[in-house]
């Protein structure tokens, strides 16, 4: 129940800072027997590490992950996996003036509200570095749900009031444009609306969309642990992430019952619904449509221009952040919402392993 | 971890169905030593009790709680509470027919394809009846809020296209009006949208706000265990919401850093912002500004229009539904809204006494 | 992981006290689909309950079972199954004189120290009537064992001094002697011996032995979750158990590997031990041999003879004690024993199921 | 919940096998503010490493310590400290033979059984080197237990036949002694037999005590999480460890009441116990008496001699171990019982610090 902890059977703890030795995460719960290479957690790092474009900060990590543990002759054992990413490109230097006070929009001051002090350097465990063992642990999970024809796709549908046209929708595209847009116009768009807020010393939010295809009906639960609950939790625990829909989300309150409700169908001998406002989840469990759901992120907190803040000491003072930022967050963090997503399904689908009789029988053969 | 406990260390489990012989929640870790009646929990739990208006099903519940266990000469021992409701206004013939179909925007067909079969009287689980568990766990979270200044407070925002006009905003009409609207005309205004829907055998939907006065900063953690994941978690897990916000939620994705940061100023030697974008929240930890959230909430999904769904057997079928049903979930969801914030505050409160090694001299005296 | 809570995924929450106005439990987590009827459940509880020879508190409470919820036509459905008994025999006047006082052995002095009060009416929340909520939850996970073969025997294997003749070992005769042994001779030297213990103001301890048969190989756990960990909190956490065995247990120490360990032999094409000083279970995980666990239980500390003690108000006193009491806790522990070893396989039997990924393909069909 | 992570606030997360990479820990939930140094980590590591005696396996391991996160201006920050063990003398080629047959007395036919294979060089996960992550991760919980007086010692009761004498018990010597023996003499004769044992290519048992000094009144639980039951299940979480006694242990089945019970006297104005046959703890709680331990440990599994066993093919066959392995265990395992019980007592500490609304008033300022 720790923190820095998350998923009930597949868990994964996290750790690190950003301008410490190294961050890191532990895999535990991870089923044995999957085969498993650090070229499938790299591919996950690479979509998250810095300095790809114009478009993230200039800060170069190799983000090289380092499997240590819970790995023999290719598969995984069961125990768990330990994956480590040395930090390589910290300048403390430039947060020295941080250390004193409290950014706007930053968590400097909760910090020290909470702990009593804080380590101040590229805002410690609060910075976006943080979700790299995110992604290292999510690698894993999606590998495993790989297993099973289950498929986690995000990407990113608006930066500021750039919109994607649905029906330019490329998912070729997503992890060639540098805003992580399926749309190769809009993309070009949001890059030109970048640019200019970069030239005014200012910063964009947007929207990140992720689609789960393949989940049988039954994962979740009808309670607290309803899968949407989760996968909310899940979404929202992502620094930055600010309001969490779940199919057709915010567009349900002004709709009436006979406009909301998905009816099903008999296809091809399946039940199916003919349409899916519901987003895949009804009454907390998967219904075997496509889960959808979207992350609205808020502008980066660190900008260039001047700020009003206070001082450790209670004084007001102006504040103008130095450093390396990305002018935007939502193009790396969608392989972030991507993996927890992933880790959230992976989680579900052990889960409900035991939730019947038949279940069991079948894996104790009686 | 079972699908029916929420919370870390003040924890409720609940239990019951629609239609069996009770409901009821047990409450552990609550601190002992709290003053409480059977009155402070029976306040809150009549504010959710169907049957009060025209606008809400007209099953007749006394909804009466039972207080087992865990008091002694008024104040709380630090073990259980246990609290049960007898269902009284059972009519199960009314769901003979649903015990064969799947009903859309219900979790029948999900049930059935997790469990292997459902208790189908009332919704069983999945009724919104089981949130009366929830109402009485929340009231003693908010009695122990009291005592630390701590105010939750939720309201209906808007029903359909109606919205509430926050120049009128009035806090002393929410539990008068039949809507749980802070606004008397908009409350009128959607009255007469709803009675529209009722004639169309048609439903609505509406959002949910819900401000949190009081909190200390401090509170909530920076990674997964942030304070807006476990709202947005515990907000999601009420059947029928479809999207959270946490501050300004939706808006932030098209704002500019500039636009979106609140600036931190001294006053009366305390560290205040002088705007409230984030909603009371940064970094996943509380900052004393109110704790602000919105809930969409979905149209009722029972609606007496005939529609098109499957039976068990996988044939086609036209369905029509009987029963009682409220026309909109929001007015008794408001309740529901503001006990589970009330438990996640009062959860991470607890929990945040053991961040610091100077909190836990004060209690262990060195 | 509040304190009365117990269980990963089959998890129960008992509440109630000794003179509250009823005791109870919620089990969730339960496979949907377990044939269960009250009976199941009363047959167990009838084991425990006070009142049945001489050798047991004369308080008389029919302890009987109300299934509330989480049953439907018969089956478990999957959600939470909440079970209640209410209080019949309760005497308070009994308890004036332990309101102000520490009765020795018993938690009334820690209880002060961690709550600043206590319900002291019999003993409140520490008294041994706490068990009937774990023993309606044990029934549960014992009924679901039965479903794959595994069955749970406890049994006394020593009253004070008395020990049982391994060589008369009967189990048809546990359940009918006074004592819970299966040795008729041993059962009535141990009855005389607490007809003197009695006569003396005196009370008893004892051993209570329990085997696990029919477990599957692979349950549990290699690190901090090992079966035998995961037993022996079980165990330790019945009032008044003082030291838990596994297998050879304290014979153990005197050992040399060669006496120890247990070769591994083919039988009927299966892979047996020859031997079973480990009692079943190797580096935490089950080995498919019967599983052996001893609890040693101290006498009963309520006591008619005279002791020294001390007040509230901090004063030295002597206290004797009144009320009705056992005068050996052994008999009605055995089948107290006998629940927490079943809830402890059960939820390693329902957690085992992820662990390789040839199991999950069982379930998903892939 | 997953099987490498204990404790519910305080809490490690250990990784890493005998001939992996590495090994380390993660510690999360670690108050803010705690003074630690590297070198209050490696001095417990130390008691643990290999190679220190003749009686010890002279695998020779620096086991050096690699703080990799957590730590800021050499405090704890609240957030999870990382710590990474580098494995530099594996051998591998040693267990070549053990690949394809089951060690009695050790994990490998139950690794098999529930995870389909095995890292089976030097026993994995399953290897007494899994302790180091422990060790670590309890020296930082014993550091902050100083901070509030308490100290956990433990050591050698007894190697085989050769008992301690209580007369001669001088704790200044038990991280001298080869053994961990408390008495120069006992320890003498100790190694004297284990030269036997070694001689006659086989292994002995043993007893470990430990003893925690300066634990305030109120600690644990009344039910599940008993204080006792909680050290129970961590103490039997150490590999080989087989009986768990708590104060007199396995003497109280064969005492009457009169004799168990501890009397409670008034002494310098607190409240004492005359007698300490409790251990510590009453009803799960502690009294503020020393809380006292035993655990029985089995001979190293691990012997020269011929053994029977079967292959991983299913054909019965002889098995002569080689590798390097401790005769006996005990005197490696002192350290990790230390650790096991500090880290207890540290989640204790932090959990009772919500048991009561007094506490929170302390820290909450009203």
């Amino acid at each position: 129940m720790a923190g820095s902890t998350y998923g009930k059977i597949f868990q994964i703890s996290t750790w690190g800072e950003s301008h410490g030795a190294a961050l890191g995460v532990v895999v535990d719960g991870c089923p044995a027997g999957l085969l498993l290479s650090a070229d499938d957690i790299q591919v996950y790092l690479d979509r998250r590490k810095p300095g790809q474009s114009k478009i993230t900060t200039n800060r170069r990590e190799a983000d090289q992950v380092e499997l240590l543990s819970g790995i023999f002759e290719g598969r995984t054992t069961g125990t768990p996996i330990s994956m480590m990413i040395r930090n390589t490109s910290q300048r403390s230097a430039d947060y020295g003036e941080i250390a004193n006070c409290y950014r706007p929009g930053h968590a400097d001051y909760t910090f020290d509200a909470k702990y009593g002090f804080r380590d101040y350097r590229g805002g410690g465990r609060s910075s976006g570095r943080e979700t790299a063992g995110r992604v290292a642990g999510g690698a894993i999970a999606a590998r495993l749900l790989q297993e099973f024809g289950i498929r986690v796709t995000a990407y990113t549908l608006s930066i500021g009031p750039v919109k994607i046209d649905r029906d330019k929708f490329d998912p070729s595209v997503i992890l060639t444009t540098p805003t992580g847009m399926p749309d190769l116009d809009a993309s070009a768009m949001a890059e030109a609306y970048l640019a200019d807020c970069m030239r005014n010393y200012d910063s964009a939010g947007g929207i990140i969309e992720c689609v789960i295809e393949g989940v049988p009906a039954g994962l979740g639960d009808p309670v607290f642990e309803k899968l949407d609950a989760n996968l909310s939790k899940a979404i929202m625990s992502i620094g930055a992430v600010k309001a969490v829909e779940i199919g057709d989300g915010i567009e349900v309150s002004i709709r009436q019952g006979s406009q909301n409700n998905d009816p099903f169908r008999m296809k091809d001998g399946k039940v199916i619904k003919t349409t899916n406002h519901a987003g895949g989840i009804l009454g907390g469990i998967s219904d075997a449509s496509s889960i959808i759901l979207r992350a609205h992120v808020k502008p980066t907190p660190s900008i260039f221009s001047a700020q009003q803040t206070v001082s450790r000491q209670g004084e007001d003072m102006e504040l103008s952040i130095k450093g390396r930022h990305d002018p935007v967050i939502v193009p790396r963090a969608v392989v972030v919402v991507e993996c927890m997503a992933a880790l959230t399904i992976a989680d579900a689908l052990l889960l409900n392993v035991s939730a019947k009789l038949d279940n069991l029988k079948k894996i104790y053969g009686r």
